[in-house]
């Protein structure tokens, strides 16, 4: 049971004490100045005790790493999708870890699907099967879920597993309450409270007026912007319905799809949203807004919000809010800022992109995109928060709302059981901080531009457009002398990264172009060489 | 470090290997026969090897125990949040244990919370703490949350933390990604496929013609069916909106608020809702339901849907699905059956309470309730599938979608980023199967009848109403000779349990009886002995 290894490079011996598939533990001894280089540890959790002897450990917790100094009798965890590196600082050193379960050798490679890959379950329902079968199920699904824990994983606007995220969601689940009322969620109620205040601040608003709520996603919080919209408008909406009205919602043309599906929830029909043309960065143009909204009253419309898109899903793109808010003013409509992906543009020292934003009325803010938060921890903030309550409470919850609508927050939802997810944003904002935040999203916007730099020098590599946020739009063009279509090639190049497990980028297309690929920046560790990797293989395919 | 410690009642010494606050290794030496009794480890998970001798452990998993032999070599890993004992079969035998954290000596107590409570928390954001303090607050918001894991937390419509659950929530986290489309989530697009179409088996309906979708919620499934029926009613509303309809849609006076909620936010008006009366056991009365809707027809108004709720908040009452469904197919009208809370019905061996669903168009079933799966896994499907889509489906989302709606299920929905929250359900499901979930909900059926009876020899208990399901509306009478008010005694009682951190029971009120107490049976641990503690406490109030 006893076995001793020397690992090269690496001044010290490791003996593993005990060993199953459900844990190992593991004593070192180590020479001054060895070092257990940067890693992570799968699913298991790692935990070490300092036997003897000083060290050094350095943890990578997605956006941030922190260092600590420890000596005898001292621990330290490393927590699940966290990576660390461990060294020796005194003469000698011993320490004791323990893995649990026991740290899988094989590491899962990064996997992809297309949609005919024939994934073959037991999915099945109706028989009962025992824990350790389930369990094993489990980590099949695991094992043939994407891996969108990789830094290649550039398909959706998140990725990565964050550390701090999964801390948190294990107390989310140990405590699982709803979040309708103070009694039943008290601390979680405050947390509630105290972010979407700060999110206020972050647009300028009086945050003793303003108030918000986390809801179950942007398109979620989109529709509410228009509820609220029309509840301002019209309150007797609430009693007797639209009626009449003939509404008109302004949105870009590269607006998300959610003010379509959402017109249609509430009952004001797809027909209600417009959308305005957009320059070439993707930006709303103004004048275009103001035009239509003078067209639509002559045709006997009633204008009611303007929708700013703070970051467009294709080429993350920002409407001048400043601009529309201009507009808005002017018709005396509601503006409404949709940040569900641009987000992190409140945190950014650049605050270029969302100037103005202290003019809107409302805003979705998307924490499970760029900040890894748990999916989905959406919140919804209105600058009139008395409006909020007013559009949403009703009577019939006696039974279970004994407090007023401050303590008893599902008042302002369309939800009655709703869950704690933003404690994981919660949680990632305590550790970093404004500041590390801010960092966080800069670093990025700079990877960015480095990648601009490396693209504008490569042949068969176009830009779509100059990117202002994370999203990087590029068109891989077929290698010299070959006849595909230069429109499709990209869709091509994409199907050979997901095939060969290299990487998962989406696509996307316009009538000028063709087909282009899109990389989004998120990954915490995403860095200049995984880029390279992914557009070498791009022009690498045939 | 070496520590050895017997424990009394049980021939086996206990040998502590090592011991930090972040893990702890022990050795036990066991005799024939001695048990180490039923037991938790809190938040720890617990590992065990064999190393000699044969060994029987039983796993107690919420509503299911197993029971498995081991013998040299094996091991196993006990859940989080699941309890087990074990029990050495052989002459003698050994066993080491590895606890990650470190088993908390003093488990935390209930706790439960009043509005006067002050909660003092370093809440506010801006700097940045490190990991360790963060960490440390978590914990902090773990013990001051409302313990709902107990089972004298009979509050909500749910009680108690569920392994299976607890365990498919740590593979969800670390797969984050997208119900959107299936290129994001294969695997989670199979599996919602599965359970909806289980569940549309349970209505009685075709599979193959039904759909379904995870949804955020049950009210926003009981929106979502008020949005089906008025597409179904009218498809032109998706494109022109509700323009002129006067529809009515019919509710049962003890039906959830959140059909309130939903006609005030799909634009037809809080008035649009009518509530229909219910007899004495909190059931719709059908005949009342046919005479308002010939009045409304009258008046000029458009019938479009009954809502039957199946498990009514406060009494638990099933509306008569039967007899809704002649109404409903007389005058044309969709059916829908608000089975959020009494969706366990599904499994029993009683169907009476659900007859009739065959003829239902439409259901929400909530698997966070009764089921414990996580917070929040509702279920809307539909006896259409055709018609969800055609509802919800847009343009606008070719970015994303770039398969069939087969595939690609966010096109079904009205969120865009959606969780697979629903594998908590699937996990569950899959360990018990159809005989085990029946054997969890008929189970506690009677243990409410056996509460009925000891109430009904109580003087000072009275039944609000005789109970068909899991709720239990009881009222406390003041103690002989007090001048107490009869009908505000139940809320005192109630104030004293939670300042007492006894037990957390909610209440209700109606205009014959005043205020009772509601207790809710779904805890998978609570027995009659819980029932009796929590009663005599009630008893005991001066």
């Amino acid at each position: 049971m006893f076995e001793t290894e020397t690992l090269r490079d690496a001044k010290y011996t490791r003996t593993v004490l005990f060993e199953t598939e459900a844990f190992e533990v593991v004593r070192c001894v180590w020479q001054k100045e060895a070092i257990s280089m940067l890693h992570s540890h799968g699913v298991s959790q790692c935990s070490v005790l300092i036997e003897n002897g000083i060290f050094e450990n350095k943890t990578v917790l997605g956006f941030k790493t922190e260092t600590q100094i420890l000596k005898v009798g001292q621990f330290f965890t490393t927590p699940i999708a966290a990576e660390h590196e461990i060294k020796c600082i005194s003469e000698t050193g011993t320490t004791l870890h323990v893995y649990s379960p026991k740290i899988s050798k094989d590491l899962k490679p990064a996997t992809f699907h297309n949609q005919n890959d024939k994934l073959e379950f037991h999915l099945d329902l109706g028989d009962s099967l025992n824990w350790n079968h389930v369990s094993h199920l489990l980590s099949e699904i695991e094992k043939s879920s994407v891996t969108t824990s990789s830094p290649y994983f550039m398909n959706q606007l998140f990725s990565g597993v964050h550390s701090q995220t999964l801390a948190a969601e294990s107390v989310i689940h140990r405590t699982r309450t709803t979040l309708a009322t103070w009694e039943a969620s008290p601390v979680y109620s405050l947390i509630e409270k105290e972010i979407t205040k700060k999110l206020a601040m972050k647009m300028g608003w009086d945050s003793k007026n303003s108030d918000g709520i986390g809801i179950s996603g942007g398109s979620a919080a989109n529709m509410m912007a228009l509820h609220c919209a029309r509840h301002s408008n019209n309150p007797l909406a609430k009693t007797q319905g639209n009626q009449n009205h003939s509404y008109r919602i302004y949105v870009s043309d590269q607006a998300h799809y959610s003010f379509l599906k959402s017109a249609n929830a509430i009952g004001l029909g797809t027909n209600s949203v417009v959308s305005i043309q957009t320059d070439e960065f993707g930006k709303m143009i103004s004048d275009d807004l103001q035009a239509q909204i003078q067209q639509d009253l002559k045709s006997g419309h009633e204008p009611l919000l303007v929708a700013a898109t703070a970051g467009t899903t294709v080429l993350g793109a920002f409407d001048p809010i400043d601009e529309l808010a201009v507009v808005a003013r002017k018709f005396n409509l509601w503006l409404h800022v949709d940040a569900a992906w641009g987000a992190p543009a409140y945190f950014s020292k650049n605050t270029d992109l969302i100037k103005g934003s202290e003019l809107a009325d409302s805003l979705t803010f998307d924490a499970h995109k760029f900040f890894g938060a748990d999916l989905t921890s959406t919140f919804f903030v209105v600058k009139n928060g008395a409006l909020l309550f007013e559009a949403n409470d009703v009577k019939g919850g006696e039974y279970l709302f004994h407090e007023s609508e401050e303590l008893d927050r599902g008042r302002l939802s369309w939800q009655c059981g709703r869950g704690a997810e933003f404690l994981s944003f919660w949680t990632l904002w305590k550790n970093l901080g404004d500041q590390g935040l801010q960092n966080a999203i800069d670093q990025k916007l700079e990877l960015v531009q480095t990648t601009v730099d490396f693209i504008k020098n490569q042949q068969r590599l176009r830009l779509i457009s100059h990117p202002s946020f994370l999203n990087l739009c590029v068109q891989v063009l077929p290698p010299q002398g070959s006849e595909a279509d230069p429109r499709a090639w990209s869709i091509h190049v994409r199907k050979q990264m997901i095939k060969h497990h290299q990487a998962m980028v989406n696509y996307s297309e316009n009538s000028k172009d063709g087909a282009f690929l899109r990389m989004i920046f998120v990954h915490p560790q995403l860095n200049f060489e995984h880029v390279k990797n992914i557009l070498n293989f791009a022009l690498g395919v045939c």
